[in-house]
Protein backbone atom coordinates (compact mmCIF):
# COMPACT_ATOMS: atom_id res chain seq x y z
CA UNK A 1 0.00 0.00 0.00
CA UNK A 2 1.56 3.75 -0.67
CA UNK A 3 2.91 5.22 2.47
CA UNK A 4 1.50 8.98 3.32
CA UNK A 5 2.56 11.85 2.37
CA UNK A 6 2.84 15.01 4.32
CA UNK A 7 4.26 18.23 4.18
CA UNK A 8 4.49 21.40 6.56
CA UNK A 9 4.74 24.97 5.34
CA UNK A 10 4.85 28.05 6.80
CA UNK A 11 6.93 31.26 6.91
CA UNK A 12 10.22 32.17 9.01
CA UNK A 13 9.88 31.60 12.23
CA UNK A 14 6.68 29.67 12.14
CA UNK A 15 8.71 26.74 14.14
CA UNK A 16 8.13 24.15 11.37
CA UNK A 17 11.75 22.12 11.55
CA UNK A 18 11.13 21.39 15.65
CA UNK A 19 7.44 20.26 15.36
CA UNK A 20 8.56 18.22 12.26
CA UNK A 21 11.20 15.88 14.68
CA UNK A 22 8.23 15.84 17.05
CA UNK A 23 5.77 14.66 14.60
CA UNK A 24 8.63 11.91 12.90
CA UNK A 25 9.25 10.98 17.00
CA UNK A 26 5.27 10.42 17.47
CA UNK A 27 4.73 8.07 13.84
CA UNK A 28 8.35 5.98 14.63
CA UNK A 29 6.27 5.33 18.09
CA UNK A 30 3.40 4.20 16.42
CA UNK A 31 5.20 2.02 14.11
CA UNK A 32 5.11 3.82 11.02
CA UNK A 33 8.51 3.87 9.03
CA UNK A 34 8.98 8.12 8.69
CA UNK A 35 11.37 9.55 6.13
CA UNK A 36 12.35 13.41 7.30
CA UNK A 37 13.13 15.38 4.04
CA UNK A 38 13.05 18.91 3.45
CA UNK A 39 12.55 21.34 -0.20
CA UNK A 40 14.13 22.95 -1.97
CA UNK A 41 16.97 19.99 -1.78
CA UNK A 42 16.39 16.50 -0.07
CA UNK A 43 18.86 14.47 -2.46
CA UNK A 44 22.51 15.70 -2.96
CA UNK A 45 21.69 16.09 -6.42
CA UNK A 46 18.72 18.68 -5.35
CA UNK A 47 20.84 19.99 -2.70
CA UNK A 48 23.52 21.52 -5.81
CA UNK A 49 20.24 22.83 -7.47
CA UNK A 50 19.31 24.33 -4.02
CA UNK A 51 22.70 25.92 -3.38
CA UNK A 52 22.73 27.51 -7.00
CA UNK A 53 19.08 28.75 -6.27
CA UNK A 54 20.60 30.36 -3.05
CA UNK A 55 23.86 31.48 -3.56
CA UNK A 56 24.03 35.56 -3.79
CA UNK A 57 25.02 36.49 -7.30
CA UNK A 58 25.97 39.90 -9.10
CA UNK A 59 23.95 38.28 -12.23
CA UNK A 60 20.06 38.81 -11.74
CA UNK A 61 18.36 35.49 -11.35
CA UNK A 62 15.74 35.46 -14.29
CA UNK A 63 11.89 34.53 -12.91
CA UNK A 64 11.44 31.62 -15.20
CA UNK A 65 15.09 30.54 -14.49
CA UNK A 66 14.24 30.56 -10.83
CA UNK A 67 10.54 28.98 -11.44
CA UNK A 68 12.18 26.19 -13.40
CA UNK A 69 15.47 25.56 -10.99
CA UNK A 70 12.67 24.94 -7.94
CA UNK A 71 11.03 22.62 -9.95
CA UNK A 72 14.19 20.51 -11.05
CA UNK A 73 15.12 19.94 -7.87
CA UNK A 74 11.45 18.71 -6.69
CA UNK A 75 11.65 16.74 -9.17
CA UNK A 76 14.68 14.77 -8.41
CA UNK A 77 13.53 14.96 -4.85
CA UNK A 78 10.13 12.85 -6.13
CA UNK A 79 12.12 10.70 -8.07
CA UNK A 80 15.09 9.70 -6.06
CA UNK A 81 13.45 9.76 -2.46
CA UNK A 82 9.32 10.66 -2.18
CA UNK A 83 8.10 8.31 -4.53
CA UNK A 84 10.06 5.79 -3.92
CA UNK A 85 9.46 5.90 0.04
CA UNK A 86 5.62 5.98 -1.10
CA UNK A 87 6.25 3.09 -2.81
CA UNK A 88 7.58 1.19 -0.14
CA UNK A 89 4.38 2.41 1.94
CA UNK A 90 7.07 4.39 4.13
CA UNK A 91 5.63 7.74 5.55
CA UNK A 92 7.32 11.06 3.94
CA UNK A 93 7.44 14.09 6.10
CA UNK A 94 8.39 17.21 4.29
CA UNK A 95 9.83 20.44 5.38
CA UNK A 96 8.02 22.56 2.60
CA UNK A 97 6.44 21.31 -1.17
CA UNK A 98 4.47 23.29 -3.81
CA UNK A 99 2.86 25.28 -1.60
CA UNK A 100 5.84 27.04 -0.81
CA UNK A 101 6.75 27.85 -5.07
CA UNK A 102 2.98 29.21 -4.91
CA UNK A 103 3.53 31.39 -2.00
CA UNK A 104 7.37 32.38 -1.92
CA UNK A 105 8.00 32.23 -5.92
CA UNK A 106 4.20 33.27 -6.95
CA UNK A 107 2.61 35.43 -4.38
CA UNK A 108 5.95 36.60 -2.58
CA UNK A 109 8.02 37.37 -5.59
CA UNK A 110 4.78 37.68 -8.30
CA UNK A 111 6.26 35.23 -11.11
CA UNK A 112 3.74 33.61 -13.68
CA UNK A 113 1.21 31.49 -11.69
CA UNK A 114 0.53 29.79 -15.04
CA UNK A 115 3.58 28.84 -15.30
CA UNK A 116 3.85 27.31 -12.15
CA UNK A 117 0.67 25.33 -12.56
CA UNK A 118 2.36 24.36 -15.78
CA UNK A 119 5.59 23.13 -13.95
CA UNK A 120 3.41 21.71 -10.79
CA UNK A 121 1.15 19.62 -13.96
CA UNK A 122 4.71 18.09 -15.41
CA UNK A 123 6.41 17.44 -11.54
CA UNK A 124 4.18 17.17 -9.11
CA UNK A 125 1.55 14.84 -11.19
CA UNK A 126 -0.03 12.84 -8.92
CA UNK A 127 1.98 13.36 -5.91
CA UNK A 128 0.34 15.58 -3.82
CA UNK A 129 0.12 15.24 -0.11
CA UNK A 130 -2.39 13.29 2.21
CA UNK A 131 -2.16 16.03 4.63
CA UNK A 132 -0.55 19.92 4.60
CA UNK A 133 0.08 21.20 7.88
CA UNK A 134 0.18 25.46 7.50
CA UNK A 135 2.28 26.85 10.78
CA UNK A 136 0.27 30.74 10.65
CA UNK A 137 2.57 32.80 12.13
CA UNK A 138 1.87 37.07 11.99
CA UNK A 139 4.96 38.20 10.04
CA UNK A 140 6.21 40.51 13.26
CA UNK A 141 6.34 37.24 15.33
CA UNK A 142 8.09 34.85 12.31
CA UNK A 143 10.87 37.56 11.75
CA UNK A 144 11.68 38.11 15.47
CA UNK A 145 12.25 34.79 16.12
CA UNK A 146 13.80 33.96 12.45
CA UNK A 147 16.03 37.00 13.08
CA UNK A 148 17.66 35.10 16.22
CA UNK A 149 19.14 32.80 13.63
CA UNK A 150 22.25 33.05 11.30
CA UNK A 151 23.01 35.17 8.61
CA UNK A 152 19.76 36.09 5.65
CA UNK A 153 20.45 34.40 2.55
CA UNK A 154 19.09 35.54 -0.69
CA UNK A 155 15.36 34.87 -0.44
CA UNK A 156 15.41 36.26 3.79
CA UNK A 157 16.66 40.03 2.43
CA UNK A 158 13.55 40.53 0.68
CA UNK A 159 11.22 43.47 2.72
CA UNK A 160 8.29 42.85 5.23
CA UNK A 161 5.59 42.68 2.25
CA UNK A 162 6.76 40.20 0.74
CA UNK A 163 6.23 37.79 3.81
CA UNK A 164 2.77 39.19 4.53
CA UNK A 165 2.09 38.12 0.76
CA UNK A 166 3.63 34.83 1.60
CA UNK A 167 1.21 34.62 4.85
CA UNK A 168 -2.03 35.58 2.84
CA UNK A 169 -1.19 32.80 0.34
CA UNK A 170 -0.75 30.27 2.43
CA UNK A 171 -4.50 31.03 3.90
CA UNK A 172 -5.98 31.39 1.11
CA UNK A 173 -4.66 28.16 -0.55
CA UNK A 174 -5.95 26.71 2.97
CA UNK A 175 -8.97 28.04 2.79
CA UNK A 176 -9.53 26.57 -0.45
CA UNK A 177 -8.27 22.88 0.03
CA UNK A 178 -9.76 22.67 3.57
CA UNK A 179 -9.55 18.61 2.94
CA UNK A 180 -5.69 18.90 2.60
CA UNK A 181 -4.89 21.64 4.89
CA UNK A 182 -5.52 22.22 8.62
CA UNK A 183 -3.75 25.44 10.25
CA UNK A 184 -1.90 25.80 13.28
CA UNK A 185 -1.51 28.84 15.51
CA UNK A 186 1.85 28.65 15.92
CA UNK A 187 2.26 32.45 17.23
CA UNK A 188 2.19 30.71 20.56
CA UNK A 189 4.59 28.94 21.95
CA UNK A 190 5.73 25.65 21.70
CA UNK A 191 4.06 23.45 23.91
CA UNK A 192 0.40 25.05 22.66
CA UNK A 193 1.77 24.19 18.89
CA UNK A 194 1.81 20.62 19.90
CA UNK A 195 -1.34 20.52 21.38
CA UNK A 196 -2.99 21.74 18.64
CA UNK A 197 -0.43 19.06 16.47
CA UNK A 198 -1.76 16.10 18.69
CA UNK A 199 -5.16 15.34 17.32
CA UNK A 200 -3.88 15.76 14.02
CA UNK A 201 -1.47 13.14 15.00
CA UNK A 202 -4.30 11.06 16.03
CA UNK A 203 -6.29 11.82 12.98
CA UNK A 204 -3.07 10.31 11.24
CA UNK A 205 -2.98 6.91 13.28
CA UNK A 206 -6.54 6.25 12.26
CA UNK A 207 -5.86 6.29 8.08
CA UNK A 208 -5.76 2.74 6.89
CA UNK B 1 15.80 47.04 -35.19
CA UNK B 2 16.10 43.47 -33.41
CA UNK B 3 19.18 41.57 -34.08
CA UNK B 4 19.67 38.20 -36.13
CA UNK B 5 19.77 34.92 -34.09
CA UNK B 6 21.59 32.17 -35.47
CA UNK B 7 21.86 28.64 -34.64
CA UNK B 8 24.79 26.08 -35.07
CA UNK B 9 24.08 22.82 -34.24
CA UNK B 10 25.02 18.73 -34.95
CA UNK B 11 26.89 16.04 -33.39
CA UNK B 12 30.15 15.44 -31.71
CA UNK B 13 33.09 16.33 -33.71
CA UNK B 14 31.12 18.25 -36.13
CA UNK B 15 33.40 21.19 -36.44
CA UNK B 16 30.73 23.41 -35.36
CA UNK B 17 32.79 25.90 -33.03
CA UNK B 18 35.65 26.27 -35.40
CA UNK B 19 33.34 27.36 -37.98
CA UNK B 20 31.48 29.31 -35.49
CA UNK B 21 34.68 31.59 -34.84
CA UNK B 22 34.79 32.01 -39.00
CA UNK B 23 31.45 33.23 -39.17
CA UNK B 24 31.69 35.88 -36.47
CA UNK B 25 34.85 37.04 -37.84
CA UNK B 26 33.08 37.49 -41.13
CA UNK B 27 29.98 39.36 -40.20
CA UNK B 28 32.08 41.72 -38.02
CA UNK B 29 33.89 42.06 -41.39
CA UNK B 30 30.93 43.46 -42.73
CA UNK B 31 30.19 45.50 -40.30
CA UNK B 32 28.04 43.99 -37.67
CA UNK B 33 28.07 43.57 -33.87
CA UNK B 34 28.20 39.80 -33.30
CA UNK B 35 27.51 38.03 -30.09
CA UNK B 36 29.18 34.64 -29.77
CA UNK B 37 27.43 32.50 -26.85
CA UNK B 38 27.27 28.45 -26.46
CA UNK B 39 24.69 25.99 -24.52
CA UNK B 40 24.07 24.94 -22.62
CA UNK B 41 25.62 27.64 -20.49
CA UNK B 42 26.41 31.20 -22.00
CA UNK B 43 26.09 33.30 -18.50
CA UNK B 44 28.34 32.44 -15.26
CA UNK B 45 24.87 31.58 -13.85
CA UNK B 46 24.39 29.21 -16.53
CA UNK B 47 27.26 27.80 -16.30
CA UNK B 48 27.05 26.85 -13.29
CA UNK B 49 23.63 25.40 -13.78
CA UNK B 50 25.71 23.05 -16.64
CA UNK B 51 27.98 22.06 -13.94
CA UNK B 52 25.48 20.69 -12.17
CA UNK B 53 24.28 19.09 -15.34
CA UNK B 54 27.46 17.69 -16.10
CA UNK B 55 29.04 16.46 -12.81
CA UNK B 56 29.60 12.92 -12.57
CA UNK B 57 27.60 11.63 -10.03
CA UNK B 58 26.72 8.33 -8.13
CA UNK B 59 22.97 9.54 -7.99
CA UNK B 60 20.74 9.20 -11.02
CA UNK B 61 19.60 12.62 -12.38
CA UNK B 62 15.74 12.33 -12.85
CA UNK B 63 14.59 12.77 -16.58
CA UNK B 64 12.67 15.56 -15.92
CA UNK B 65 15.40 16.82 -13.62
CA UNK B 66 17.31 16.80 -16.44
CA UNK B 67 15.21 18.53 -19.08
CA UNK B 68 14.11 21.57 -15.92
CA UNK B 69 17.98 21.75 -15.52
CA UNK B 70 18.42 22.10 -18.99
CA UNK B 71 15.60 25.08 -19.94
CA UNK B 72 16.66 26.65 -16.52
CA UNK B 73 20.00 27.56 -18.08
CA UNK B 74 18.33 28.52 -21.27
CA UNK B 75 16.08 30.87 -19.46
CA UNK B 76 18.77 32.67 -18.34
CA UNK B 77 20.65 32.50 -21.21
CA UNK B 78 17.65 34.24 -23.16
CA UNK B 79 16.89 36.82 -20.09
CA UNK B 80 19.90 37.58 -19.53
CA UNK B 81 22.29 37.63 -22.93
CA UNK B 82 20.43 36.58 -26.17
CA UNK B 83 17.41 39.22 -26.07
CA UNK B 84 18.86 42.16 -24.33
CA UNK B 85 21.60 41.53 -27.95
CA UNK B 86 18.79 40.74 -30.14
CA UNK B 87 16.79 43.82 -28.40
CA UNK B 88 19.94 46.18 -29.25
CA UNK B 89 19.93 45.05 -32.99
CA UNK B 90 23.44 43.00 -32.72
CA UNK B 91 23.53 38.79 -34.32
CA UNK B 92 23.77 36.39 -32.05
CA UNK B 93 25.60 33.00 -33.09
CA UNK B 94 24.87 30.19 -30.25
CA UNK B 95 27.08 27.28 -30.20
CA UNK B 96 23.63 25.10 -29.51
CA UNK B 97 20.32 25.92 -28.61
CA UNK B 98 17.12 23.93 -28.43
CA UNK B 99 17.29 21.63 -31.62
CA UNK B 100 19.87 19.76 -29.45
CA UNK B 101 17.52 18.95 -26.17
CA UNK B 102 15.29 17.60 -29.12
CA UNK B 103 18.04 15.88 -30.65
CA UNK B 104 20.57 14.95 -27.23
CA UNK B 105 17.41 14.63 -24.62
CA UNK B 106 14.34 13.99 -26.76
CA UNK B 107 15.92 11.52 -29.16
CA UNK B 108 19.51 10.56 -27.76
CA UNK B 109 18.09 9.88 -24.49
CA UNK B 110 14.28 8.90 -25.16
CA UNK B 111 12.99 11.52 -23.17
CA UNK B 112 9.31 12.96 -23.12
CA UNK B 113 8.45 14.53 -26.00
CA UNK B 114 5.62 16.86 -25.19
CA UNK B 115 7.78 17.63 -21.64
CA UNK B 116 10.49 19.10 -24.30
CA UNK B 117 7.21 21.22 -26.08
CA UNK B 118 5.85 22.19 -22.85
CA UNK B 119 9.22 23.73 -21.97
CA UNK B 120 10.09 25.37 -25.35
CA UNK B 121 6.71 26.63 -25.03
CA UNK B 122 7.09 28.45 -21.73
CA UNK B 123 10.95 29.16 -22.22
CA UNK B 124 11.57 30.03 -25.99
CA UNK B 125 8.47 31.39 -26.31
CA UNK B 126 9.11 33.38 -29.88
CA UNK B 127 12.93 33.73 -29.64
CA UNK B 128 13.45 31.33 -32.20
CA UNK B 129 16.21 31.21 -34.57
CA UNK B 130 16.44 33.01 -37.71
CA UNK B 131 18.32 30.67 -39.26
CA UNK B 132 19.92 27.57 -38.01
CA UNK B 133 23.01 25.53 -39.40
CA UNK B 134 23.21 21.97 -39.28
CA UNK B 135 26.69 20.80 -39.43
CA UNK B 136 26.00 17.20 -40.58
CA UNK B 137 28.78 14.50 -39.95
CA UNK B 138 28.65 10.24 -39.88
CA UNK B 139 28.37 8.87 -36.65
CA UNK B 140 31.90 7.48 -36.98
CA UNK B 141 33.86 10.24 -38.66
CA UNK B 142 32.44 12.62 -35.47
CA UNK B 143 33.07 10.05 -33.12
CA UNK B 144 37.07 9.93 -34.57
CA UNK B 145 37.52 13.22 -34.50
CA UNK B 146 35.93 13.98 -30.89
CA UNK B 147 37.72 11.07 -29.57
CA UNK B 148 41.50 13.16 -29.80
CA UNK B 149 39.99 15.73 -27.27
CA UNK B 150 39.83 15.22 -23.61
CA UNK B 151 37.86 12.75 -21.07
CA UNK B 152 34.25 12.50 -22.17
CA UNK B 153 32.23 14.06 -20.01
CA UNK B 154 28.69 12.37 -18.87
CA UNK B 155 26.90 12.68 -21.98
CA UNK B 156 29.66 11.92 -24.37
CA UNK B 157 30.13 8.68 -22.50
CA UNK B 158 26.90 7.12 -24.37
CA UNK B 159 27.31 4.54 -26.90
CA UNK B 160 26.97 4.93 -30.54
CA UNK B 161 23.46 4.28 -31.06
CA UNK B 162 22.60 7.40 -28.96
CA UNK B 163 24.99 9.26 -31.54
CA UNK B 164 22.87 7.72 -34.54
CA UNK B 165 19.65 8.51 -33.13
CA UNK B 166 21.04 12.30 -32.16
CA UNK B 167 21.96 12.69 -35.99
CA UNK B 168 18.51 11.39 -37.44
CA UNK B 169 16.80 13.58 -34.95
CA UNK B 170 18.33 16.90 -36.58
CA UNK B 171 18.25 15.30 -39.82
CA UNK B 172 14.29 15.15 -39.33
CA UNK B 173 13.73 18.61 -37.55
CA UNK B 174 15.99 20.22 -40.81
CA UNK B 175 13.62 18.74 -43.10
CA UNK B 176 11.03 19.76 -41.37
CA UNK B 177 11.84 23.41 -41.54
CA UNK B 178 13.63 23.71 -44.44
CA UNK B 179 13.16 27.55 -44.13
CA UNK B 180 14.86 27.92 -41.17
CA UNK B 181 17.44 25.08 -41.64
CA UNK B 182 20.82 24.80 -43.80
CA UNK B 183 21.99 21.60 -44.01
CA UNK B 184 26.00 21.70 -44.07
CA UNK B 185 28.13 18.20 -44.91
CA UNK B 186 30.62 18.40 -42.20
CA UNK B 187 32.31 15.24 -43.26
CA UNK B 188 34.63 16.88 -45.40
CA UNK B 189 37.62 19.10 -44.80
CA UNK B 190 37.44 22.49 -43.21
CA UNK B 191 38.11 24.24 -46.60
CA UNK B 192 34.97 22.40 -48.16
CA UNK B 193 33.18 23.29 -45.13
CA UNK B 194 34.16 27.03 -45.53
CA UNK B 195 32.88 26.68 -48.97
CA UNK B 196 29.32 25.62 -47.95
CA UNK B 197 29.54 28.25 -45.38
CA UNK B 198 30.37 31.12 -47.76
CA UNK B 199 26.86 31.31 -49.81
CA UNK B 200 24.88 31.31 -46.60
CA UNK B 201 27.14 34.04 -45.26
CA UNK B 202 25.75 35.93 -48.07
CA UNK B 203 22.45 34.87 -47.74
CA UNK B 204 22.78 36.52 -44.22
CA UNK B 205 23.95 39.93 -45.57
CA UNK B 206 21.25 40.09 -47.61
CA UNK B 207 18.98 40.36 -44.61
CA UNK B 208 17.48 43.88 -44.17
Amino acid sequence: MRGRFITLEGGEGAGKSSNLDWLATRLREAGKTVLVTREPGGTPLAESIRNVLLAPSDEKMADDTELLLVFAARAQHLAEKIRPALERGDWVLSDRFVDATWAYQGAGRGLDQDAISRLEALVVRDTQPDMTLLFDVPVDVGMARAGKRAALDRIEQEDRAFFERIRQCYQERAGNEPDRFRVLDASCDLDQVRAQLQPLLEEMLTWK
